[in-house]
């Protein structure tokens, strides 16, 4: 593959980017993106060699879709379109039902792979691009056949020298599951990070008082609202779900510490300790970036 | 001073022993724990010198009382009826209240510093103890004109040789805003724990989707509920009050996406985004070090 069109060149892409080029020098890495700083600045750090426009897409042989997932949904068919043949095209997006409907029925729909690559940080932008983001990853890809056998070929050929290792899913069962380890843990650091705020508008002496717990549990409350907004939009049910269980079991842990059933309270802690060997499973596989 | 008490080798007892030691290398680290296995692995692991028990401790120069808070309160009167008038006292624990009270009409009171180092990771115990945990810490020191000048001296050039910076708050203030940047940052991660451990039981490929933005939400359900659950108990009050604010914001977060208000959800989520700066903040001055 020679030349490789990165659309969005932020974090996901640029990082995209970076390993593509580390792979195959000889390569040519076209970017494009509405924002015009982020294309010169991707340029300035070596992330793309040029900037382009949806005109040139014709002569790509791979294109990546790495923006919000609502402008992948309109995006994505006008790829389909300008694409030859023999053209891979995947996005990135933490959602995956609503885009795969939306292209189900395009004459082009057989160049288009749906993956998502579970890795990145809270930051976003060329800048938070990085090498080895996708080293260990797991990437989920969905409807696997819908996708041309070449060129399924092509991409997994692509993710192996990334080193990431691939789960295949159905974008309902993926969107159902992803609500529960990862977009529920965004907003559950959201809402920690306002609760702490609204009490530090009188009390500014309080975050000298926080440590590294408190930041690691809202760190991802630095994430970007631009990315995650159409993300909880397009999986509202199954968010909407996550939250309801989270809500009440916060509710019930508040429960048992307003009767004093501090016993149970011990137990509720115990039972979920067990999170250790899950987490060290996680970490077995994936070496952590950030 | 030369001889140094640790009571509670732990993670916290464990890793002021080590760097006691390393300042002073001729001091002596007696430990006094009512786990044996401990006191064997911290003498392994050259934590401590000696094991010793509470008939030695008259001739302690500095006791450091590093056990859950609800120990705490059952050993500290008898550690200062032990202690000589040349003996400082100080404590670790997450609450402040409930232990000022306790001996504040001890005849030894002004032997005794009521402190919180804000340091820590998710481990315990003395496997879990680390040299350097205190550097660019802070540390709260609560009801200081309580101690003896003298006393209060030879506390603060110790912390001062860690590395500690110092806060003065009083207990009550303590207790009620480190329920906020502490005590339920615990809650909402042994929470969120729960809820996806409770889905996994029949989806056991959940956690395969799970990356670093989870785990980092997720760490602290690690922690040891049996020194997490006097906390809560000693500051139920308080954390009953955050957590009741937590679940107000969780609520409402879902109520905007019920009613598909998201530009709301965006100025959420915008809004929460300044805790960038409150931890770029926390991390001017505290190097993390888990």
């Amino acid at each position: 593959m020679k030349n490789i069109f990165i659309i969005g060149v932020g974090l996901i892409g640029g990082s995209f980017a970076l390993d593509i080029k580390k792979q195959n020098p000889d390569c040519t890495i076209f970017g494009i993106d509405r924002n015009g700083n982020y294309l010169n600045k991707a340029i300035e750090l070596g992330i793309i060699d040029k900037k382009v426009s949806f005109e040139d897409l014709n002569k790509a042989d791979l294109v990546i879709v790495a923006i919000p997932v609502d402008a992948t949904l309109k995006v994505l068919p006008n790829v389909l379109d300008c694409v030859s043949d023999e053209t891979i095209v995947f996005d990135v997006g933490s959602t995956k039902e609503d885009i795969c409907l939306k292209v189900k029925n395009h004459p082009k729909r057989r160049n288009f792979l749906a993956a998502h690559p579970i890795a990145g940080t809270e930051h976003s932008g060329p800048c938070a691009a990085v090498h080895g983001l996708y080293k260990g990853k797991t990437n989920i890809i969905c409807e696997v056949e819908e996708t041309a056998f070449k060129l399924q070929e092509k991409a997994l050929k692509l993710f192996s020298e990334l080193g990431m290792r691939i789960r295949y899913m159905n974008p309902k069962a993926h969107d159902k599951h992803i609500a529960y380890v990862s977009h529920l843990s965004h907003i559950s650091s959201f809402m920690l990070g306002k609760t702490v705020i609204e009490k530090e508008k009188n009390e500014r002496d309080i975050f000298d008082m926080a440590g590294s717990g408190f930041e690691s549990t809202v760190r991802l409350a630095k994430s970007s609202p631009a990315m995650w907004t159409p993300i909880f939009k397009q999986n509202k049910t199954n968010v909407i779900e996550t939250l309801d269980e989270y809500i009440n079991n916060l509710k019930h842990f508040k429960k048992l510490m307003e009767a004093e059933d501090f016993e149970a309270v011990y137990n509720e802690m115990e039972t979920t300790n067990h999170i250790k060997d899950i987490l060290n499973g996680i970490n077995s596989i994936q070496p952590q970036t950030d």
